[in-house]
């Protein structure tokens, strides 16, 4: 081969180049069959999903179950051997609470049981309440006239427009090729936000009359609320909740109740029937610590100059208080930590070091990942680096439930789709092999990628995840072990990966 | 035309007779347009569907609401202007019994609710009961010895197999084309049964195996026998029962739990971790009046000649007792008494009487119909022929939930698929258009059919049924109004068809 002139090297030098960037992509295969079979034969996933749910309960922010829940995840590392465990403050959350009693039912016009839950952080009953059912129509501030004076120590409800459709569509699927494939189109939004000017206007104005009902009925000395909620067939939402402000303030007790049962006392009060109410709401305010926190481990790095740097592996132990938090988020610290688990059973040199964080009050606002990124990695507001800001590679998180990983969201970050499609490609057999450049939502790898260090969510297929999270019903049941065990595995390689990796995953701008 | 004998000019006067035969089934447009038109535009439905479940409640057979219910229903007929109306018993039943209160939590190893409701005909506990639960394993009768003197006073748990799979597959749905269309073919039964020998001998020492245990438990004095069941995200079944019998039997207290809280309290115990229950069950049992019965109304013939005959529509009344019995079947009442409610108001004079029977205690075995067809229709195990065998040509039952009428069964008989073709062309653009001949089972109009008399239980669309009936959950939500709407029609003008037709249907051969 004879080169015609120079500009004929210098492109060849620079396409050899370029297949060598994509070509040094290496992955080692033989560590990949080491994960794999580690996770697949040697699975606790189902062991750590009992414990994590059935064994913790509900792990509400702020609550006794959640701080044991610490404990307990703290002391399951130092089993395994993990260096640097520690429960560490990223600041202050607020009041503890927990149920100590629940029971509501109703007396007239029949006994019939009652589906509902105490809504978080509102007060309890004060003993056992037996009163008439008082239904209230507010539309306008001057509609309060109607009912005062007339509340005192009574249950009231208010409407609620609950749907109630028949289920057409099945709950739970499996993402086909085609979705996938779909899921890595980008689609470029247009000017113009879901709601009009007017809309807002309203919404805000709604917000308003609400707030100013619950002062009202706090003064009315209301004895028990009853709010109808999301959920049919026995499951509810529970997501809303009262103040956990360290500065007490007092609260209506209030249980939000299955739609179907709230829809039977709206229509009897509607029709002119009495409604008659027994209920008991005990609750418990813990006021000796206000402060939030994250469980963290490590598995050192043994590379002289990339030991300073991290892998990050994620996700949040705290939940909503009806359930266990089992999809929503016992299977994404379950995956995690069978993830640290494997590698740390693998007994390899990692060259980063590999930390795993167990988030706390992330439904609040993800504010144990926010806390860590504020302490350790950048101020998202002023810009101001911190320590880790240079020296975490990526954080990979796990919260859309227990249903398998079918892929990954880049967050728009061009640069990892090659490294990714590498990546993966041990893995498409297991089902994994979409890699789209996507953001998503809604989960703690968001405070990372808001300081502009790579942070990750899979996508997983939907199994039972939107019928069941934040409910009465995310419960151990709700937990697909099977795929579970996938998800740590590939989530192990790519912790792996990120650790050996020659170079940091390449970023996007930010600053 | 010339005929060349006697037997071509015989052939042809065949062939018209036959022609004519087909043709003398006649549907009246005209009417069926009435009777469209006032279902349609004047449906009481949705008030029917309110009163039956929201008002009146449960209606277990012999309790008080069922009791009232019967009234109601009797004074809703009254107010119609239906002659005849009475509440007639059949002979006996048992013992009513009333839930009047029912709560059950965990307080071990942390507060968490539990759904669940008493099983019927089960003690309560006596007052508030606070225990640990005990765990039974038990797979032969020597298995008792381990737990003898070791239950008094306490909460036990037994091990079940509840599958709590994801639902991949909806709930709901419309029967296609193609579904319809495959529910006319006849499957020609083989040789053997759905068991073997061998699992029948295994199944009837399970079920010996349990009876020796309910013994065991009463005699040790157990406070409260947890039973896990079917159903999943907060939908319980509640179908099995403790003994109704007027001989008066004491019953361990036992409360159905939903699937995901036996598998909490079972996991918890077999992991070795201590669990507590609160609970407090109070039943009411009412020993004055241990008949049953059944609610009839009529519109009277007014043809001299037919007037003896009967057209019967019916649906029974009574339910299970932790739901309102919707979709099983205060939908099915509310039908036809919509349907007879429609024909009253149109106020036409059918040729025979149309008599609603509104059936009790269909849940322990068709008690309510087979009662009344053992009193005025027939024996049918002597085969002894009363009043009314030879005087009802059919009787329509509606016992499949709320979803729309897709068509009819028609037990095997021939004879009936040329008339039902042409009494549902008017509503094949409803999607009512498909005759079967298949049997379908377990609904009142078995006890009708077993005597030789025409009945039948008309093909519907599985909206919610499969999932909800003989549920905590079967509730107003579940009746789907419009579907509803649609079979009052077509249950009106098929009992008008009848009630106006030359001819009573032709029956199958019997006796």
């Amino acid at each position: 081969m004879k080169f015609k002139n120079r500009l004929s090297l210098l492109t060849l030098i620079l396409v050899l180049s370029a297949v060598n960037l994509i070509a040094q992509e290496k992955v080692d295969l033989e560590m990949m069959y080491r994960i794999k079979t580690e996770g697949i034969r040697n699975s606790q996933i189902q062991d750590l999903s009992f414990h994590l749910t059935d064994f913790l309960g509900p792990r509400l922010s702020g609550s006794t179950n959640l701080r044991n829940a610490r404990n307990w995840t703290a002391d399951k590392f130092r089993d395994w051997g993990l260096s640097n465990v520690r429960i560490d403050s990223y600041g202050e959350f607020g009041r503890g609470w927990n149920v100590k009693k629940s029971y509501i039912a109703m007396k007239e016009p029949y006994y019939a049981q009652v589906i509902g839950y105490p809504k978080a952080w509102t007060d309890g009953t004060n003993g056992p309440i037996d009163s008439e059912v008082m239904l209230l129509e507010i539309t306008s501030e001057e509609d309060f006239a109607k009912y005062r004076g007339k509340l005192k120590g009574k249950v009231v409800i208010t409407p609620a427009n609950l749907p109630n459709n028949p289920a057409f569509e099945a709950e739970a699927k499996r993402l086909t090729d085609q979705e996938l494939e779909d899921r890595k189109a980008i689609n470029i939004g247009g000017g113009g936000g879901r709601y009009t000017p007017e809309m807002l206007a309203q919404l805000r104005a709604q917000r308003e009359l609400d707030q100013k009902l619950t002062a009202f009925l706090l003064e009315e000395e209301v004895g028990l609320r009853l709010t109808g909620t999301r959920g049919s067939f026995g499951t509810v939402f529970h997501t809303r909740a009262g103040s956990y402000s360290k500065e007490v303030k007092p609260s209506i007790p209030e249980i939000e109740i299955a739609s179907e049962h709230h829809g039977r006392i709206y229509r009897l009060l509607k029709n002119g029937k009495k409604v008659q109410i027994e209920a008991e709401v005990e609750v418990e305010w813990l006021d000796d610590d206000y402060n939030g926190y994250n469980v963290l481990a490590e598995i050192p790095g043994t590379d002289k100059a990339l030991k300073p740097e991290l892998v990050m592996l994620g996700a949040h132990l705290d939940s909503w208080h009806a359930g266990t938090g089992a999809n929503d988020n016992a299977s994404g610290v379950a995956v995690m930590m069978e993830a640290i688990r494997i590698l740390k059973t693998l007994d390899f040199q990692p060259k980063r070091t590999i930390r795993i964080a167990i988030w706390g009050e992330e439904e609040q606002g993800l504010f144990g990942s926010r806390g860590y990124v504020q302490k350790y990695v950048a101020d998202r507001n002023s810009k101001e680096k911190k320590a880790e800001w240079d020296r975490i590679s990526a954080y990979f998180n796990l919260d859309n439930g227990s249903g398998k990983i079918r892929g990954i969201y880049l967050e728009g970050n061009d640069q990892l789709v090659p490294v990714f499609e590498k990546w993966f490609e041990p893995f498409h057999d297991m089902g994994a092999k979409t890699i789209t450049l996507r953001n998503t939502g809604s989960t703690d790898h968001v405070a990372f990628d808001a300081v502009g260090v790579p942070g990750f969510q899979f996508i997983q297929d939907p199994i039972d995840y939107g019928k069941g999270y934040h409910t009465n019903m995310d419960l151990y049941e709700r937990m697909q072990i099977s795929d579970m065990t996938q998800a740590a595995v590939i989530i192990a390689a790519m912790v792996y990966n990120t650790a050996q990796r020659d170079e940091k995953l390449p970023r996007k701008p930010w600053n």
